[in-house]
């Protein structure tokens, strides 16, 4: 493939920071790819596993020349993401051969605070439990799907960018409205997680001695990051309780079922459910 | 390792009972394998995959000699175990080296309903949400735990050839009140079936095209047969629905951090759960 932008800097390299930078790596989309974080120690490991080229905690050393397109990836927790593209702003200053995405999974809050038009919400639906940049993985985007919400301020051909940058490291890319996006992903991944974090903290100790690998399947999403999904719950409130709202309504229909006794109904609850 | 019984019957040649019956074929714990079923193409996949010696939908037919040991393992529904507990009692007469357990989610009900003192109640806290002989394995067990309920009506020795059969097929056993073990699979296995078939439900159908792998990992379990889990969830309804209600008064607390807009409540629920 060839290359797309001079440099590509990733502000935050955790796992999809990592990813990122190691499809763009192996698919030669950059001249460079640059890492911005706060901890110089997951820095080296997103070097020591060549997923930048470099590392750096300041700022100010990031070396830019004048008239290069740049493109700045967001990889940090969704409610940071306003603030760090700011300072992609505040550090790429006018020069309009750049863009700057995010990969957050919440879009409609951060669309409407940030108002550089360069900016484009991006969020890949991939990713797993894990975190950090020693799980970077060059084809975590392939054959994922990554929702683009451009608003009316981003220019056609800079959202036909973003959309072949995603495209060119394996994703499908879907345009979306910000709000629906929000609204989507609350069902289909924060509701999960909700679940998946309560239901962990039901069994007492002697209960847990006998999970099965069906409880140990439903419990998997528990283990992500607190901040990173108290971040999201939080942003995506509305949309979560209205989804947590949902899953009450068909709970309680097999409550319902359950108290009557009524295999058939049960029966049919379920095979209802499996058919979708 | 040596003969522990000269025949081994498995009613119900499904995924738990043709796992049996590859276990022991291939660690040669029985002289015969004998399978008995309703369907001759699902007995003859059993066959083909060497998991059975004989398969056999008329009981009639089953070939057995006076005197010698049989183990009768019932792997069919639960709500048809105390029957084919009863078709087995027939037809083994009052042999004394007889004994008879079966693989069934629940016990208390079955415990109390069957009276044959040769019937020993087990629960390999093993499966998949496959079924059918075709995903037979003969590590299905291993690493895994078997729950014994027995009563005061087994004797002890034949308590402990059942364990000794279970651990011969690389599984851990413990034993435990019918009751308590319906309280505690209730949490750990029951529910989490539950959750997952209702979450299953929750997306229409457009949204269900943004989801990623923490729905479908969250819905795996929804895919098992409604008849079979229809049962389960039947025969343990007080104990299900008193963990619906721990589940509930859980997500509850979620919903009120979520609803208070209170994110260190939100990320301390999260933190809590993925500790445990």
């Amino acid at each position: 493939m060839s290359i797309q932008f001079s440099h590509l800097i990733v502000v935050g390299v955790g796992l999809l920071g990592a990813s990122i930078g190691l499809a763009v790596r192996q698919r030669g989309l950059a001249r460079t790819v640059i890492g911005i974080g706060r901890n110089r120690s997951t820095l080296d490991i997103a070097l020591r596993r060549q997923a930048i080229d470099i590392g750096l905690t300041d700022w100010r050393a990031v070396p830019l020349v004048p008239g290069q397109t740049t493109l700045a990836v967001v990889c940090t927790p969704v409610s940071t993401i306003p603030e760090m593209v700011g300072r992609v702003t505040a550090l790429l200053g006018e020069a309009p051969e750049t863009l700057i995405t995010d990969v957050g999974s919440t879009k409609e809050s951060i669309c409407r605070t940030i108002a550089d038009p360069r900016f484009i919400g991006s969020h890949p639906i991939a990713g797993s439990e894990k975190t950090g940049p020693e799980f970077g993985d060059s084809e975590l985007f392939q054959g994922r799907t990554t929702i683009l919400t451009p608003t009316e301020r981003n220019r056609e051909s800079d959202v036909e960018r973003i959309e072949r940058f995603w495209t060119s490291i394996g994703s499908r890319v879907v345009r979306m409205d910000a709000r629906r996006h929000d609204e989507i992903l609350a069902v289909t991944s924060h509701l999960p997680h909700a679940l998946s974090a309560t239901l962990q903290s039901v069994p007492t100790h002697e209960e847990s001695l006998f999970s099965g690998t069906g409880f140990l399947g439903m419990t998997r999403l528990a283990a992500g990051s607190p901040e990173v999904w108290g971040d999201i719950f939080t942003e995506n409130r509305d949309s979560l309780l209205a989804a947590l709202c949902r899953f009450e309504d068909r709970l309680h229909e097999l409550v319902a079922a359950l108290e009557a006794g009524d295999k058939e109904r049960i029966v049919r609850f379920l095979a209802d459910a499996g058919s979708r």
